[in-house]
């Protein structure tokens, strides 16, 4: 059954009693005895309040959630599904942009805005791409740390001094101590007149382009972070699985209100064990980046950030290409 | 002899003899007995004014350029190496962004801006990335014909009515009928105060969310269509390496001011032939998209495209991957 995409919040039993009787007359009726909820916190929260109120009205369906978010923002496991390849997808395109950009013998300074509203994860990720110590990201900026615009000038004004490209990797969440967001407003000239906010990247194109008057640009990857299927980590793809097994077998042995979580037991070799965790203990929390994963100057990530990422991205899976691109499975072709 | 990156143009020998001196100087000294410049339209303009020169005096160093550019602009070459490879990269993003768009249940439209100032080739490519007659993307609009506002918004305006996810791609250089290209003004709010235009891609998003207000979104491929080097064309790449073959042969026989090209002899089975011409004929003029490629409501491109450039983007060659990241040859250790 399709309950809705994703980003989609249930309400409360109490708010909307008729979902609730709706949601479980259907398992009834198509005799479902266990729901699998695939997601991030959104969904977690879902979980929540299904299996509560299953629990609650001695319904016997299981409800069992089972993570999925390159934001990697879920409490209680080492990481999420989807967030090793996005981790992977965003370090390549560091490297890639870095190829791109050194090759020119000017002063520039590249701006690459990347997904992450309350944790920095995924930009962290982009420390991934640095082939030795001199080449990008230069600089990193979470949003676990308060953004300080003179502090940002002065960072990409030391390194200007030595080198002729930088190349910084920002969270599109990044907010100053009073918490508002860096964003530059952005509006149509013509007739049609209207005005937005842009993105942390294109307010620090900006910023930089003003104060140094050196060549800038802003790159945001935007969706195809979360979308770039055709290059997968092994890894994670393993997990996925590993995870959607145990979640079948939780349920065979008739355990509700739980999200499978990932143990790491070790680092090298890279080991994990498939747990499952109380769901209430996970729903509506944010994990967000330790703060010993970033340095002192909050303008890098620390050597045990690198330690925890280095195995998530690992593998390749093979990709099948029919005509020269890659081929995938349409989900509107599996949704009736 | 490195000779400078990209986007730079060499003054005539009228303007700036000594840079010709030093570098036919330089030829002698280092005993070069052919020199190979590899690029776009800037580097073939190269390739003239030093084949040229070299012929008036009697320089015994055969000048010869070689194509190279995603932007596959150049005359009399059916295709550029560098441009089968950015096609397959930006197909690839485009049918990833419409798995990404399609299973929301709102009405929304994205708007993907590609690369090309002048011609609307690279732009053009997204249409290889439809599975079927419904798939993205729905709207193509290129810099060859003349963009109209209110027009385009009547055919995003036909399409939200029969379906929910409306993807368009747009060519950067899309002009109105007077030649001004379609912008936005983007200007920061806080104290360093500066404003800049935007691309094509956010001046669309404005126009559509004011017109319509549904959820819209504005993805700007940016440089990772020109360094994605995880995903190339195999086709491209044996071009590339047939065209540089042809170069030193051609040097090797004594021929100097003319450049290499392909030319398509049949479409089914995709057969070229690797030939010279005359530098003085290519250098400085721009190929643009013929209008018989492009359809007569021009928002789509014809088969004519299509099967132009289906042969392209063929083949995939295998990517050296380490610690799950791909491998590449820096530049900077090549160039002393």
């Amino acid at each position: 059954m399709y309950l809705g995409s994703c980003r989609y919040k249930l309400p409360s039993p109490t708010d909307d009693p008729a979902s609730y009787e709706k949601i479980f007359d259907t398992f009834e009726e198509m005799e479902v005895d266990s729901f699998f909820y695939i997601g991030g916190n959104d969904s977690m929260d879902t979980v929540l309040k299904l299996s509560s109120y299953a629990a609650e009205r001695h319904k016997p369906v299981k409800v069992l959630g089972i993570p999925k978010t390159i934001d990697n923002d879920l409490m209680h496991t080492d990481h999420t599904p989807g967030f090793g390849s996005a981790a992977k997808y965003i370090a390549t395109c560091l490297r890639e942009i870095w190829h791109d950009t050194m090759i020119y013998h000017v002063k520039s300074v590249t701006i690459v805005e990347i997904m992450g509203r309350d944790a920095g994860w995924l930009t962290a990720a982009s420390a991934l791409a640095r082939e030795d110590e001199t080449t990008a990201p230069h600089l990193i900026y979470l949003p676990e740390r308060p953004f300080s615009v003179p502090r940002f000038l002065s960072d990409v004004h030391h390194l200007l001094d030595v080198q002729d490209n930088v190349v910084v990797a920002v969270s599109e969440g990044i907010r100053d101590k009073d918490g508002a967001y860096i964003s530059a407003s952005v509006s149509t000239s013509d007739t049609f007149g209207h005005s937005q906010l842009s993105g942390a990247g294109k307010a620090l194109e900006l910023l930089v382009k003003e104060a140094f008057g050196v060549k800038v640009r802003s790159i945001e990857i935007n969706t195809l972070q979360r979308c770039a299927a055709h290059l997968l980590s092994q890894t994670d793809q393993n997990e996925a699985m590993q995870l959607g097994a145990k979640a079948v077998q939780s349920a065979v042995s008739g355990l509700s209100g739980h999200m499978m979580v990932i143990d790491r037991l070790t680092n090298d070799p890279y080991t994990t064990a498939i747990a499952t965790f109380p769901i209430e203990k996970i729903a509506n929390g944010v994990r967000s980046v330790p703060l010993s994963f970033i340095n002192n100057e909050g303008n890098d990530v620390t050597e045990e950030m690198l330690i925890y990422l280095r195995p998530l991205i690992l593998g390749e899976p093979v990709i099948h290409y029919e005509n020269g691109l890659p081929e995938y499975l349409s989900v509107a072709h599996l949704i009736k």
